[in-house]
């Protein structure tokens, strides 16, 4: 059994400043004809589970316009142009841009946010030993977060209420209560 | 501290199959200004960890031309349009398209894949009590797909290999190892 589907025609819908857009025609595998794959195509992007010396979790309350909501997210944020060669050091930006800590990284997942039709990675790192960053990097400034650090239970909480419904930080929590011992 | 971005304008890109894209110009919080939100609309997806009486978990095997690469994943499927309010049908449909196997179902998270940019949220489901449906609905025409019926170590070895590289199933496995004793 034949699994690959080949390109025969790439058309782009839209080329933004987070994703492109583009509809391929394919050639199915084991004479099955042709079939179009809608597809988003994403840099990538790195996360990060931050934990302090008190065992405490650092989470970006922060609004998301894709839902509509305010949702509760382990640090995180997009690669920029040039920067896949060093997802650690997208990762210790980010953390310090968003929390204005600086810690040991250590990568423990990575995986396709949406597969089905979005090449979107991320890169999951866990920062432990963290320390407040003198002058730390200002956030973007057409973001506005709140930082919290709760306990793994507090973050359990959230996940109850559905405050927490993001799929990186679900893995980071399980991932806490699996290495961690939550 | 306000957090909510006012929508000014909705402009929509691209109305496909699988995603709507738009772009909405708003106003920031806080006297920010405005931003632009590119965002992908998606209907909805189900997913179902389903483990056999040998504690043995199904994966599916199959092309993602999103990633241009074999895959292996918990079976999963979009929500078609009007079942937004029977997930659990449509998981149970996905189970038994996919695997053959019926069973018993229970919501065990729902999440939001890539928030920063789509609203997809997949229902994530426990399946047990499988049984083998005499003539399962068939496989979606231009889907290739293969069954395992495999070991939590044996889904582990794919995770260390990189053949598992997909959040909802990572998601689907650690809960296993938390509430299943991987």
């Amino acid at each position: 059994m034949a699994f690959e589907e080949k390109t025969l025609k790439r058309t782009e819908i839209f080329d933004g400043h987070i994703f492109k857009v583009v509809v391929d025609d394919v050639e199915l595998p084991n004479g099955l004809g042709q079939a179009k794959r809608e597809l988003i195509l994403h840099r990538g992007a790195v996360a990060v589970l931050a934990v302090t010396d008190e065992n405490k979790i650092i989470l970006v309350k922060q609004y998301r316009k894709s839902i509509e909501k305010i949702s509760y997210e382990i640090p995180a944020g997009k690669l920029e142009i040039g920067e896949n060669g060093s997802e650690q050091d997208a990762a210790a930006r980010e953390l310090e841009e968003e929390t204005g800590y600086s810690g040991d990284l250590k990568q423990i997942h990575e995986f396709y946010t949406a597969i089905g039709f979005c090449n979107e990675k991320i890169k999951l790192y866990q920062a432990t030993h963290l320390q407040k960053v003198p002058n730390p990097r200002p956030q973007d400034d057409d973001e506005v977060l709140e930082i919290l650090e709760l306990t793994y239970q507090e973050c359990m909480d959230l996940v109850k209420s559905g405050a927490i419904e993001d799929a990186k930080t679900i893995i980071a929590l399980q991932y806490y209560a699996l290495h961690f011992g939550g």
